[in-house]
């Protein structure tokens, strides 16, 4: 990949026209949060992978559970040793934290998310359990997600911030199945060889959600030139469209909005001189470039 | 990007152990689907953007609505315009409709989903308007995404299984703001040389969540070999992981997930031979390599 050498044109257009949201009525007041360490220079295309450390790899695993309908979970500790070993190679501090209850998983998460990240490139989280849609479940109750990573936004964990903040998590999100789709090679010749060459997709692999702004934000727009998510878009298709592929593409479409933007309503101030980052969902399976016709 | 170029071992589990799932509870039935035409080889690393034509591109583009309280979105017909032609440069048929009622909206995506897209590489679907959380606005009433996108699952609209579909929607998902925090560089020499080279990011930036499965779906885990995603996460970290970006890295899990895992319980037809995809949320800035230490 070509990324350290690409570079990208910045224009930088807070200063034209009005700038509103794309939300129907009021707000919740904002709160400015002090200044963190820059951990890479502002255009750079890479995190800053060449901290001291890699940084803090925490594995909640989960076999068994006090509610007793909560099934044990067989094989979990093979991933979880599995998870580790390959976590350890790529340098990070791993620990296994087995079976918590709710109350240590937020003493914990609330330890890591006070430490002082500063030497290290990256924090990673994993969460292998039960769960069902919008929680996962501890040893002795369930819990929101958001609960976990919202310790670890750039105002409440300084020393990560501008630095990859990573979870992975293994667990049901709901009791739907998916029967999937079987693929079969199209063929010149007879119909009997078609279905030796198949192979069977879930039925909603392959689609990419690129939302402008998170779940519960704002979403910015200038009444002049257009919405800061658009633009962003726009410049990164019109400059790269051909050159990188899609994920590439929109982590610096991430950049531009979180960078090159800051709302300019000097006569609201609870609006003024705020942020955004978009909100990218993948189910994609393969490399995605749009090369030339 | 060497991706052309990868070989990557994969290996199929499914006949050792038993597959259990990582939800509590009963599931509902499971549909499984006729047979879609092959876009691409199994194991391409590549989508195949090789088609006669790129495909479609349609814009519903927001600027009024029926509901007064609702404030015309200025500035989105300039948005419209500039992502119509960044398109168009990358060869997609684009289509604006302006103003939709909901049931021109879900006319249009339905007569979509039923059109032959055999000689298309993808389909692109962009929603520029007013928001809230969970819903967006057509001219006269809110909607769900959801209802948007489930169209065009692998079962319902075969000419396009196995081939990117794209969302891209700029819209508010709550009335929240995002303060930011100011990013410092570290100096040797005086204080006063900091707040020049500052940026500042917005506290949610650079997090990434990666969801063994989407929402409201079962999550597979293989009793012996542990589950599905974390196998699928291992495998690409150990042979991969300083070798690829992240994203990368974690595109080819969904594609080990996707095609190399099918559900064995032949003693629970309703749960026989069910496939499962991943779900990578990603608010990352920069592109994110794992170099050797």
């Amino acid at each position: 990949m070509e990324n350290n050498k690409h570079s990208r044109d910045y224009a930088n257009s807070n200063s034209v026209g009005g700038d509103e949201g794309d939300a129907w009525g009021v707000h919740e007041n904002n709160t400015k949060s002090g200044p963190a360490w820059m951990p890479v220079d502002r255009y750079a295309s890479e995190y800053n992978m060449k901290h001291k450390k890699r940084g803090m790899a925490v594995i909640f695993n989960h076999e068994t559970f006090t509610n007793q309908t909560l099934k044990p979970r067989a094989g979990t500790n093979v991933d979880a040793e599995n998870l580790a070993n390959c976590l350890k190679k790529l340098h990070f501090s791993v620990e296994i934290c087995k079976d918590y209850m709710f109350k240590e998983i937020h003493a914990k998460i609330e330890k890591l998310a006070k430490a002082d990240h500063t030497d290290e490139d990256c924090i990673l989280i994993a969460i292998l359990s039960h769960g069902e849609f919008g929680s996962i479940y501890a040893r002795d109750q369930n819990y929101n997600l958001d609960s976990i990573w919202s310790f670890f936004t750039a105002d409440r964990c300084p020393t990560l911030a501008g630095k990859p903040k990573l979870f992975f998590i293994q667990a049901c999100q709901g009791d739907r199945l998916d029967g999937g789709v079987t693929l079969l090679q199209r063929t010149e010749t007879d119909s009997g060889s078609v279905s030796s060459m198949s192979y069977r997709i879930p039925t909603h692999a392959d689609f990419l959600i690129a939302y402008s702004t998170i779940p519960g934000f704002y979403s910015w727009r200038n009444t002049t030139k257009g919405s800061w998510f658009i633009q962003s878009l726009c410049s990164e298709l019109a400059t790269s469209g051909t050159k990188y592929d899609l994920l590439t593409l929109l982590t610096f479409v991430c950049q531009r909005v979180a960078l090159d933007f800051e709302s300019n309503t000097p006569d609201c101030e609870a609006m003024h001189q705020q942020k955004q980052i978009p909100c990218i969902t993948t189910m994609l399976t393969r490399i995605l470039r749009f090369q030339e016709k």
